[in-house]
């Protein structure tokens, strides 16, 4: 019989503190959100007070370590609390740090989300590789861990809006600007939620990607320099300069291949064979789309009303990652997904109920070219509500008007979500009459200028 | 005697609510803001607590009620509180709002600052001009009513971080986007405070401005459409299109007038004339300065630990509103203007004690070729610590790097902070060696694509 705390909560779908445990625990972790509420908005918005955070800080010591003495193993932090580390003061970040040094157990996370929602968990088995799971790979509490364990890594990006573009638009947009991530694009979420969570054997090895993306290979590079690892990355001879010069800014070990996808993974084989290093995938992987699904977590949490989310679509590891936190936290909110005519790949698999990949990919968007894999086609297929394709010429002018409008540098993978929303076939929907605050993932901003130019006035 | 909190508010330099009333409305007043923090702490990181905002609310309404028709005038809000309405969630907004409907009367706000910087305030006079003053034409006291004023029709603009970028300066920056900003640029926050500043009376009339500035007509135009009162812009015929669109757009009445001076102030006399419109000026004027003040408070409330603030100079409005905000919150704070070569009259006229007007400007960056005004000379005089002087190549440069790593468009003004920053006059001095975290206003972000092109690669 649950008790009232625990129906509420499940209710109102929301996170229970520690219901596996006693309820000492329970109502100590209560006292502590509240007092870290207290201390947050003192801190936050009453200078004349500030000075007093440091007395609470005190009372909030003397608390927490009486009630860490009173217990035999050593407090796990819950992990409703965990997503503070992200969004808190540092005050609060600190206290919470100094009282739960350890992540949260899985037996204290219990979070009353619809049960379709709940995928069983892959774990990495001793290759440091995801192991196949049944349902999804990921779920709302592998993604809040991912939010927990990638906070000190990743920026909390803003979310942008221009009334002159909803006027275009007909709706208002919510853009959630993932070109100011560090590396420039959502990938270091990934990246650095599959890095942090090796344990320090697998992590003293290294670790290995061949990702063709822009951005994969310098947000392993990065995650992996943060975590003081070798990144050893697998680089056709074909690559642009720039790709190169970012993967070794961030002290990845590139490694050359031939321009085929053969010759990248034989060598990124040979790779692992020799140094032991675990293979970080850019996409089809657990931990992967649990870090890429922080995005939507953020997104909610600054724009709760939004009803809608238009999210480029490739691999499939972003936009899964945004389904299942969003799902989640609010079934009835509608994921889009926006992708290139010319690599179309994901639309051709909803409509034939299966994978399909494509002989030969033609767009701008070269960030949109991969084909789905078999962890994120499942999701695609059961959360993704509709796929909206648009061609190149309309990703070009939605790239103008982020420029123009928004002031916002993006690449051409970054501006599709903004020609999804301005299309024809949205606009048509019915989808389109039932969105209202439509938030649109601006996943990435790498681009050459020179290139820009090229693709923008050719 | 000071009561024992008036005496620890002086201390730390911190607002303390109505010095001036009653004991009853002080501690109330503490009451409400205690009561706001609990909420706002409760709403923002407590999920499971939500719900019970509107308890909060109905308890706040009864106190707020009872407390209201216990005094025989309409509630004043306290200054300091005015800020929430700007920085707070919905919730902490509506409460604000429904408790103090009045904006603050000057004798209830009450701020511990410098003597020095409590210039002696303006006010407007029947034909809508600022009249003169004495001391300096803003403090920190209109700069706050300036923010409860404009927080409606303004963006809060986020501060991005660049480790990249840091690691080319050697220092800590924090980019405060502008380019952001509604109309793309700060000049919103002058104009609208301007422009609701005005009585029913005065603005009923419309308003009218020939700044030659890119971004001043069209924030014009817009605080005026958004107030819903006409906008006379005088422009030039050899305006760029693009400016003529923008006012356009924002329901601005364009006035033509030949491309000298002359033509622009008697076109813009005569339509004062006609009209009864008030002149909005660009930058020399009470209003506009705090306004533009307006940017330093949130700089400063988002990053607190910033130790000096780049901020580019042209007519001195923007960089004299951020100096005698961040001086009042900080005294230990430098100030630096960044100012292209081919415009350096602020310069040169710190150098001589005077100032000095240019026969001739040429520079890129096209929003900074205007000169000081006798109401923003003093402030620059005495609280600018330093002009750094960069070429158009630095500014090329810097722009690029806005671009290619921080992701953001700007234009060749809002670019010149970043320039002074990375300039090796900057490098060698002082200030470089005293300064660690450093405040960069982004000031705007309107460029035409095509021009951006010729200007990087011509």
């Amino acid at each position: 019989m649950p008790d009232r705390n625990t129906r509420e909560a499940q209710e109102h779908r929301l996170p229970v503190a520690c219901q596996t445990t006693a309820g000492q625990q329970h109502s100590e972790a209560l006292l502590v959100q509240l007092l870290l509420d207290f201390v947050l908005g003192l801190s936050r918005f009453s200078p004349l007070l500030k000075k007093r955070e440091s007395l609470f800080s005190e009372r909030f010591h003397s608390i927490s370590t009486s009630a860490a003495s009173a217990s035999k193993s050593p407090p796990q932090c819950p992990t409703h609390l965990q997503g503070l580390r992200d969004s808190a003061p540092l005050i609060a970040q600190i206290l919470l740090r100094a009282r739960f040094p350890h992540p949260p157990s899985k037996s204290s996370s219990s979070f009353a989300v619809p049960l379709s929602l709940c995928g069983l968990m892959g774990s990495r088995d001793d290759d440091g590789q995801s192991t196949e799971v049944q349902g999804y790979a990921a779920d709302i509490n592998s993604i809040r861990e991912a939010q927990a364990r990638i906070a000190p890594y990743v920026h909390k990006t803003p979310v942008l809006t221009s009334t002159s573009i909803d006027t275009v638009a007909g709706k208002q947009l919510f853009f959630k600007c993932e070109c100011f991530q560090k590396a420039g694009a959502f990938k270091i979420r990934g990246a650095s939620n599959s890095i942090f969570a090796l344990d320090d054997d697998q992590a003293s090895k290294g670790v290995v990607t061949h990702s063709s993306g822009n951005h994969a290979a310098a947000a392993v590079a990065l995650a992996a320099k943060l975590r003081g690892i070798p990144a050893y990355i697998v680089i056709p001879k074909n690559a642009p300069a720039c790709k190169v010069e970012n993967v070794k800014r961030y002290g990845g070990r590139v490694i050359w291949s031939e321009a085929n996808m053969e010759s990248r993974e034989s060598i990124a084989r040979r790779v692992q064979e020799e140094t032991g290093a675990v293979l970080i995938h850019p996409f089809n992987d657990k931990y992967t789309i649990s870090g890429q699904g922080t995005v939507s977590l953020e997104l909610l949490e600054q724009v709760p009303e939004i009803d809608t989310i238009i999210v480029p679509i490739s691999g499939g590891g972003l936009i899964s990652g945004v389904a299942l936190a969003a799902k989640a936290i609010n079934p009835s909110i509608r994921i889009l997904a926006a992708e290139p005519k010319g690599a179309d790949d994901s639309a051709q698999s909803k409509a034939a109920g299966r994978i399909i990949k494509l002989a030969t990919t033609d767009t701008i968007a070269d960030g949109l070219r991969a084909f789905l894999g078999d962890l994120t086609w499942p999701v695609v297929r059961d959360l993704v509500d509709d796929i909206i394709v648009v061609d190149d010429n309309a990703i070009v002018e939605a790239m103008k008007m982020c420029y123009e409008t928004l002031k916002v540098a993006v690449e051409p993978s970054g501006a599709i979500g903004l020609a999804a929303a301005l299309s024809d076939e949205f606009k048509q929907s019915s989808a389109w009459h039932e969105s209202s605050k439509i938030g649109i993932i601006v996943s990435g901003g790498n681009v050459d200028l020179r290139v820009l130019w090229d693709s923008l006035y050719k």
